[in-house]
């Protein structure tokens, strides 16, 4: 099952996926999901935003459990972020069927679309718009780097774009949502546990700072003369480092884009996106402000007009306590152990459903904490104490 | 003759240029160039470089006097940057012919293909070949963004990329070259005068910094974990600036490339290119020697591998004496005035040539100094004045 998933969308240069949403590379991946599906003999449907379903008993009956996970990834993403979740999920229902399990309530796997936001700038699209927090107008306008809409992404995808939008039936039918993850950092390796229980995401959001200046030519310029805006970029870059340093918060920026982007030209536009997280919001705050401040410094020192849009934003989000505390019980009785509980910085499509439903997230060790990169892993024995993890907790909650 | 030119290969977003070598917008070009040619009963040619030429009198009878410039542009280039030079060599031939003209060496008006090296990263490549200071070798190796080679752009284009290579017979034939530029700084403006001579081109060079880390989460590794690239990256472009000012030179980071370029990824790669140029060598060593030994000091204290490869040099240029003195006194004589000889920053194809043949360069003033950008302007009446002057230059040089 896992080696069918390995090659699709991966770059033979980087040994990165690149699978973004409504892509080549993402239909192979839908297929595939829709193959083990109906390998399994589960009811598969597609819902109205493009999220892919297999069911095991009646759908409309109510208090549904729900697992799953996403299959894009990031630019030159590695394996592990949002497969290692949906492939866990068939491997759980093999197990629970190896085990002869009887279910007592509808079983569903997953898996979100458009999770990584890699091609649209917008993370868990899928999930935003089945909570209703993403509207069909704001899901219409999202462009790519190519300038193509998603809605058009969607259409020639074969997926109608004016259907999307909340779908509160689908959730009124859901008891509980469960995301196996490969962990992003390395909080669950300290602890020397293979597989943990998510507490809460901090809050996170993405700003895009717009540095604009005067195009002109880097040979014949005075440095007087000069509107740079790749100065004021660049001292806003190690001015979020030390906030975020002050803070305990994080700070990055990893994506730019410059106009004209020629050797020997002046920048007119330096486009700069900041991600920053915390663990609370009053920090994330106080991180934020404090860069923009000093990028409105920098730029009024050197004749740069400035504009800082937030473009997403996610407040902190407390997984369900009932929920965490029956997966702790459950995954407690199975082993003798006391399962770690942790916070985390990364996003998920659990993080956003946890408004509308009882979620809750299981944690696979990475051992280096690498994630995003063709450098991510986990032991193959780590995966498979996730998978038996998630047949106990699947187990403990639909055949009750 | 201007009006048809203008609106070709302009981008109706910036108002810039974007006429890249052997692009469909440098096709058009180089038609218009073909049908002013043939519209003056000039016998038109393009050289195996790609260079084109518009011939008045025998080419093989020697001591030709020869005047153009360039049609291509950095991206979202101005208007005046390259074509001033072409047009203005038309419209003087109709001056002098409408003064009566009569010839007694041959004269030959040229476009000079891929100049600014927007699409294949290195300037002057059309001269370069011609004058030997670029190997056929070297030149198929040039590669563009999207992976193309300028070897299979040139055959896509119609030109055979096995006959390029150095030109001498050519060369040969011609006794003068006599490159009319809009100015790209304010030296001119700054004398009061419409027209000047060119006496050097300052060194210059484009050297690529690599910045290598290792790509990670954004939201979930430590800040103490990161081997953050963007970060190093920062510093050397603020180094940049201070070792310039310190030496009287200038430099600038006007292109990036980022890898993977996601805004919740740590970057793995972030490629920085340097353009550096000083009035002296000396000064220009200390400068980018500057630059780099910051740039390690930086990239050491992250754990960033960093790479710094010379992509292109330019030694300082002086413009043939003797010719420079003849083109101040035949102006000097035009107008009673002194004609202000001055130096400049950038790089251009009478550079390159200079070391093969006499050549001169005319600038026209440029109000703002603004170049390489949509805002590039000129005066109309500083434009005609170029063409007269371009006139009487060729008139002392090619009807004595």
């Amino acid at each position: 099952m896992w080696a069918e998933l390995l090659p699709v969308g991966r770059s033979s240069a980087s040994g990165g996926y690149r699978r973004y949403a409504w892509t080549a590379a993402d239909a192979d991946c839908r297929a595939w999901f829709r193959e083990q599906a109906e390998a399994r003999g589960l009811a598969y449907e597609v819902d109205r935003n493009g999220n892919q379903w297999a069911w095991l008993g009646d759908p409309t009956a109510g208090d549904a459990v729900v697992t799953g996970s996403h299959l894009d990834s990031v630019p030159d993403g590695g394996a592990f972020d949002g497969p290692l979740g949906v492939v866990s999920s068939f491997a759980a229902l093999d197990e629970l069927r190896h085990r002869g399990a009887r279910f007592t309530k509808p079983l569903a796997l997953v898996n979100f679309g458009d999770e990584e936001g890699a091609r649209f700038g917008l993370a868990c699209v899928g999930s935003r718009l089945t909570a209703g927090q993403l509207t069909r107008e704001q899901a219409h306008r999202l462009t790519d780097g190519d300038g193509v809409t998603l809605a058009q992404a969607m259409e020639s995808a074969g997926h109608d774009p004016d259907a999307i939008g909340p779908d509160p039936e689908r959730l009124a039918r859901i008891g509980a949502f469960v995301e196996l993850h490969v962990e992003q950092g390395r909080a669950l390796d300290l602890t020397g546990n293979a597989v943990g229980v998510a507490s809460a995401i901090w809050p996170h959001g993405r700003w895009r700072f717009d540095f604009r200046g005067e195009a002109n030519h880097a040979g014949t310029t005075r440095l007087a003369d000069r509107r740079d805006p790749m100065l004021s970029y660049a001292e806003t870059v190690l001015a979020a480092r030390r906030e975020a340093e002050l803070a305990g918060a994080v700070a990055t920026f990893g994506k730019i884009s410059v106009e004209p982007n020629g050797v020997n030209a002046i920048p007119s536009l330096v486009r700069g996106w900041l991600d920053s997280r915390a663990p609370e919001q009053h920090t994330l705050d106080t991180v934020v402000g404090g860069i923009e401040k000093a990028a409105r410094e920098y730029a009024d020192a050197h004749g740069i007009d400035l504009d800082v849009v937030r473009e997403s934003f996610t407040p902190v989000v407390e997984f369900d306590h009932a929920l965490r505390d029956e997966l702790a019980r459950i995954l407690g009785t199975d082993t003798g152990l006391t399962v770690p509980v942790l916070g985390t910085g990364a996003g998920h499509d659990a993080g956003i459903l946890s408004g509308s439903i009882p979620t809750a997230m299981l944690f696979v060790r990475n051992p280096t904490g690498v994630s995003h990169s063709p450098a991510e892993s986990a032991a193959e024995d780590d995966c498979v104490a996730g998978v038996r993890a998630l047949a106990d907790v699947l187990e403990g909650l639909a055949c009750r």
